[in-house]
């Protein structure tokens, strides 16, 4: 799984009869310690992820490995909300 | 999913038969503001997306998961047209 | 998928016995007008690709979804022979 | 595989109820003499890795072939805690 | 698949035991002429690949579809040693 910062939404109104009803953010990469990359990728997010906070995406097939996502044609799924990050002893990140 | 750009189209008349009937599209990497980048690749369009409209492009075995792809070798599809990206409260696209 | 252009064969006697027997090619990634990369890989090619013309790759599991790479150890394949590529209403490319 | 240096710990309260009981572990990027790399990810540990030891990990849908990630929304599994790596008959790592 | 040239071997005496007992090389990625890369894996080799070959890596699910690999964690495998790579009519690499 990679970092990534919740930076906002996206909006399709026409988009694959395949795709879950679900919200598609607007993910931002960034690295342990939350320093924004400029990289930015579209997940689905089920678990109430908000504005600014660290996630953790999954990508490619197991993007899919969720109730909501099983067999559909996502390739990012956010699967938790970082609280803490612990790197050699000190806190890298925290909520 | 990542962003992209219909930029134009494929002909490919010589190819392989388990390739779905569909338009090929040209499209081109972007970033969250539709800003350009020097990577293309070619996606199947099953929505009609136009010329110029900033599309969400799924990849690897996750663009097998809709009617028209599913069990043929295709590694990206269109799954949106992207009408909205809010950043941080701010309009970064807009259609 | 992505754009390459046939650059050369290679030969492999100590193989897989999982492989089938087929046209291993050399390709040279390119960008939408043949420009060419620094980036070559090997495909498997059904199409009779010739030397020079320029390719279309499905990579990864979707590489395996064709008659002849089902269940093989493959990760690239040639899925089409490019004809013609159109940019915003101009000709890119033109086998 | 790739090799990796286990720098830390990450958790996370509200996450996927498809994901796993297990340590996710922040995984720093190395080359095969133990350089670190500016490239972080978190990866599933069963193995009992500790921190600062050399890893291989396994990513995508190959990180699933696990007894504790089968079927789970996981990209990258710890499949081995590094002893010795040989390069052309020098020790380039030893634990 | 890619190019990469045998560099050496892995030794974990703690892996996952989903993993297969098999030899673990040292790879390093190549250019089609053998020129060598600043990028290594790990590969499962099962075809006897000596010290300084050029051998294909077949990533991704893809190194799954041998009979060693079959549902392991492994997500690259040695799928064939390199004995000639023709390119434009020359010989770019030789055994």
């Amino acid at each position: 799984m990679i970092f990534g910062i919740v930076a906002g939404s996206v909006v399709s109104d026409t988009k694959s009869e395949s795709l879950p009803a679900a919200k598609y953010l607007l993910v931002q990469s960034c690295d342990r310690a939350g320093a924004l990359k400029d990289d930015y990728l579209v997940a689905i997010d089920q678990l109430g992820a908000g504005m600014g906070e660290m996630v953790l995406v999954s990508q490619g097939s197991s993007a899919r490995q969720t109730e909501y996502t099983d067999k559909k044609p996502i390739d990012a799924v956010i699967v938790g909300i970082v609280d803490l990050i612990d790197e050699h002893g000190k806190t890298a990140y925290k909520k």
